[in-house]
């Protein structure tokens, strides 16, 4: 996405961020939200890590940069909005906000806070996150606050890790004849390739949650096939996700979205009522980090120079 | 424990040696399981690091052994009984096979087969060992097998660590207001000294299993007090180990016992049926080691030189 480098070099730039846990985008734009370059990094989730955090969001915008036709040495005029998770701990703050980035100014959130402003287009609203974990968040005039996202193993119901981990915790039962089998436990078998309880255990050690994550799709399967502890889990998950969203929007005319890799299973599963409370994601979490990064720069009211 | 030197080091010598996550015992004894000497090294888990747990035996072994004025050089002429955690997985197995070990012999077997052997005393029998983990495990000439204990969070049931799971979760929901509050909530925020989700989740970041174990006994203080969350948890509990002792026993009038950390407070739960499965605990499961050391040595018709 070459453009004419004089034209761009004399505008106000800014980079949207959104950092996962597998990899980070980042696209830059002009004022005006004109697209001119994008940028893969590798993972930056700073729980893993805030240094190789910090380098894939360099890594990324390096690459959205020279993607417009601009050298790296452009990023210390670009204001940068950076997404990211954990940075509603404290700590993991404070070490983000030390590190000595390469943009003229980063404002940092959440995850959750760009993928809310993109997913309602800069409108006020709130929206649940479903993929590795879960989370709800809303941020309006009046409300600000997040419900679960609290992690693996003690939070984040009807997550990816948590499907995951109901459906092993099934899956062992069975195998010690606790319960009767089940598809879903076959399933489980079959996909790991183990036969016992052992065997089963030894390949999840050490386990992180996005690997028990791997295995959700199977148990939304197992229950589109009738699997009586599939649809159990599934039940669960469905009862967490309506009080969630409940919770959320609390009588108020609130817009509502769910995103992330789930989203689409879960939506298939709600009933009519709680599925009425959703709209459509507008735009993606790193076109939220964009516009936190235009919208809190003109605030200041500043001019880059 | 100094004994007249001479006197013991012409007799053939035994080793007994319990290997747990915290710390690891050994004793020393001879043929006729006369105590001589005691010893404890640090954690033991082969989990945490094989080569951690072989320098805790190690270590163990040589305090016995000076324990009974003996010297380390002694240790090669000494036959060793080992229980350890994990090592019914055959990687930890192997690997701790390969161990270069200053013993004479050693026999190496779970954690588990030591409690069941000193529990019983050499009789045949069930044990269900409930600490940080919980497993239930059987050993008679007909019947050798193990029920749960794959591991937290995917097992072990009615375990420290899933006590302390289920309180964190439960007191999570109600700091977001998904559930009312409690006296288990309260009492982990105590605990912690904390009064929002983040806080806690902050804290438990990195948890070890044996962390989330630290707080199961205040899931029984605040059952005995009357909590409902508590009496749900402990409930589910209480039917887990009724099952589990059910599937032991199977019919048979097998002698079980239960034993590790929560043995007494999960006893004092059970209803009357469940509680008169079990019996006392005979030894301890170093002394199920030293058995194993004897009995192993003496069926392959050797002698000490």
């Amino acid at each position: 996405m070459v453009k004419d480098c004089n034209e761009i070099s004399n505008q106000a730039l800014y980079i949207g961020i959104d950092g996962g846990g597998t990899k980070c985008r980042a696209i830059l734009a002009n004022a005006a939200g004109m697209l001119l370059g994008e940028g893969i990094g590798g993972p930056a989730n700073p729980f893993y890590g805030v240094e190789c955090a910090c380098n894939s969001i360099e890594e990324a915008s390096i690459k959205a940069v020279a993607d417009a036709g601009l050298p790296s040495s452009k990023l210390k005029d670009i204001v940068a909005g950076v997404g990211l998770a954990g940075v509603n701990l404290p700590n993991l703050h404070r070490e983000l906000c030390d590190w000595k980035n390469p943009f003229l100014e980063m404002y940092l959130t959440t995850d959750m806070d760009i993928a809310n402003i993109g997913a309602h287009d800069n409108m006020y609203g709130a929206v649940i996150i479903i993929g590795t974990g879960s989370v709800g968040y809303v941020n309006t005039p009046s409300n600000k606050f997040m419900l679960g996202g609290y992690g693996f193993p003690i939070s984040d119901k009807a997550s990816g890790a948590w499907l995951g981990l109901k459906a092993i915790e099934h899956t062992l039962l069975v195998l010690d004849k606790f319960k009767g089998s089940s598809l879903l436990a076959e399933k489980i078998c079959e996909f790991y390739q183990i036969n016992t309880g052992i065997e089963l255990s030894e390949k999840l050690v050490g386990y992180a949650s996005s690997q028990y994550a791997k295995i959700a799709s199977l148990v939304f399967n197992c229950a589109l096939k009738g699997d009586e502890y599939a649809l159990e889990i599934i039940e669960e998950g469905v009862e967490y996700i309506s009080a969630l969203a409940n919770r959320l929007v609390e009588g108020e005319s609130l817009r509502l979205c769910m995103i992330g890799g789930l989203a689409k299973y879960w939506r298939s599963r709600l009933n009519s009522k709680t599925a009425a409370y959703f709209s459509d994601v507008k735009q993606q979490p790193e076109f939220g980090a964009l516009k936190l990064a235009i919208r809190n720069w003109a605030k200041e009211d500043r001019k880059i120079a």
